[in-house]
């Protein structure tokens, strides 16, 4: 079992965490580990597996405590990691304290900020009412299929409707507090491909190559601007990420080429819009389209949300954060249908790294500024 | 030893010479066949092996017979042939005659032209003054670095300068004496590739995408005219055969990215001038060519020896010839630095085919053409 003094030490907590290995889709352990720190603060705890290969299974984990009638304040984030690769200076699943730094695989992406979460929620006043809920998934690094999707059926399932969501992804970049996310930009990749008809390069007349059209689309492509950018985004961007005809024969024109682009997109565009517009513009010269969209766009705009949030953050590092929707995806943008989500966490300068760590004070600092936060989302005192 | 009736019908000839297999590189026992049809008729044969591994080594035969002051005429061809392949009604290099057709490997490309020309050579009057050599080489369907190439030192170091050379390969297309190649194109591949800075597709300011720039630089040489053909050419033209990137990454920028281009040009151009001109259109996107020439053009502008040999051709056969330039490369490129080289031949449809054959009467009236040429070349009576 877990006193009361530990459960309320984000740096031993995060220890725990650390310890068990969780590569990508995590199960069984560390899920283990998580509920044995929960249910001591009363917290119902559901664990689940969801789905099937090749996406799956994948273990989630959802917690939640009602203390009264209230508002419902959900907290966000995974539990698997990605494979920590070689060069380590000590072992990545036996976390160490080397100085302020605590290294480990997670100990910011986002064991750290699990751990600092539930640190905060021992220390809050046992009378606070509302409800506490926790969303956790074992597959956010990987295919996030089963995870954070099956989490949101399962809440529905159980009538759990949140109010406000707090992601605890690492958005920090050179100090703790320096950024928080209100959104993310949409996701999606192409394939454009072209058909023509072999030939011999001394008859072109018989053949039909395919290239030159590829090209065509491929330079209207880079011509298309998507937008200018938004009070809270940046322009969209398309990229061309691959070429491939894959043709060894010098004399030969080949019967089919393809181009893969990436577009990261933001509010103004929804995936499938996008592939409308590519697809048009490929069908200009005879190109078809196939599409994958790793994400829509999510926005939550600035307003009560994150002006508290952004509070708690000054008021614990004396810094105001950015809002921010740069970077990647994130599970933010499926929890965004659920109600207004933010994103916070450590700094992210060595997540995915190697040597993976985490600043010590950053762990209680995180743990105050989310325990403010959780007390002002419910309503309670500040102090 | 070849009885004189035998050496006089070039049925028998191709016969024997398709009896000995010779997928390029050719060597041994072709060439001694060879050699026994040429001794009788009073040739001095040089038979020597050229080059190492990769390109060889190489067998090639150089024949000359001088009676006497006077022109020197030159019958140019290989005896190398393209492997067979399966499904082939007859082993292909058993020749049989089934009907019309005499069937193997080599029966059009280029064994029974050589057979005819051999058995015309049986034919002319002794007293014929001046020189006949055949420059066979056992390296045309290859690599072809060690063999025109090479028989050309070896003329050169024997101080033996053909005034014309005829090229037996197969020019004719539905009938024989339809079409004489006066010259051919010449060939270029080309490597272009555009060197960038990998990156994240969700940072595409920390990287630089190299793929927009090679698709403008394809767009700018797709929009190149090199020239609108000339009186005897066809307009040189460029295919982009190739696009390579080569990234599986779907979120990465790339960091290279590589095109290939292969240009059939007339010779209003060089294959130097060529590269020259792409280099300039790929350095204004930074991006670097490298090259290989297959084959500089070659043409013998229409006249005496065209005109010449289009007339033996109306003679024999009725029909006048097209003077064309148009196909792949042949080895008459390099024979073009010698003096007028004009390829004239059997009727190319089966050649490099499954169940390549020759018609029986083409040989026959091969023979007669070819025998009409020599004898005008040497400055004999026509009849
Ligand atoms: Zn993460
Ligand atoms: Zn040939």
């Amino acid at each position: 079992m877990t006193s009361a003094s530990t459960i309320s030490d984000p740096v031993a907590l995060a220890t725990r965490l650390i310890a068990c290995p969780s590569v990508t889709p995590a199960r069984g352990e560390i899920f283990a580990a998580l509920e044995a720190m929960l249910t001591p603060l009363g917290f119902t705890v559901d664990r689940f597996v969801s789905g099937e290969a090749p996406d799956g299974p994948v273990e989630n984990l959802l917690a939640h405590r009602t203390t009264g009638p209230g508002r419902h304040f959900a907290f966000a984030g995974h539990l698997d990691v990605v494979p920590p690769g070689g060069g380590w200076t000590s072992d990545p699943f036996a976390p160490e304290i080397r100085g302020e730094l605590l290294y480990g695989r997670g100990a910011v992406d986002m064991k750290g900020s699990i751990a600092a979460f539930v640190a905060a929620l021992a220390d809050l006043p046992d009378a606070l009412p509302g409800t506490i809920s926790l969303i956790i998934t074992g597959d956010e690094e990987g295919p996030a299929v089963h995870g954070t999707l099956a989490l949101m059926e399962r809440m529905e399932a159980r009538e759990l409707w949140p109010d406000l969501c707090l992601v605890g992804e690492p958005t920090s970049v050179n100090r703790l507090g320096d950024m928080v996310k209100i959104g993310r930009r949409g996701s999606v990749n192409m394939w454009i491909s072209v058909a023509g008809t072999q030939g011999h390069v001394a008859y072109p007349h018989l053949a039909d190559n395919p290239i030159p059209r590829l090209v065509r689309i491929l330079t209207a492509i880079e011509a298309e601007v998507l937008d200018e950018g938004t009070d809270w985004f940046q322009p969209s961007n398309i990229e061309i990420t691959d070429l491939e005809v894959g043709n060894v024969a010098h004399n030969v024109i080949p019967a089919a080429a393809t181009a893969r682009i990436s577009i990261r997109f933001n509010d103004r565009h929804s995936g499938a819009s996008l592939i409308e517009r590519i697809s048009a513009i490929a069908a200009r010269e005879g190109g078809a389209v196939e599409a994958k969209i790793s994400g829509e766009p999510f926005l939550t705009p600035p307003g009560d949300f994150s002006t508290m949030i952004s509070g708690a953050i000054a008021q614990v590092t004396g810094i105001t954060p950015e809002l921010s929707t740069s970077g990647g995806t994130s599970d933010a943008r499926f929890l965004a249908k659920l109600c207004p989500v933010v994103e916070f966490g450590l700094c992210n300068a060595t997540m995915h790294k190697l040597d993976e760590a985490v600043a010590i004070p950053d762990l209680h600092a995180l743990k105050a500024i989310y325990g403010l936060i959780v007390r002002q989302a419910l309503g309670g005192q500040e102090r």
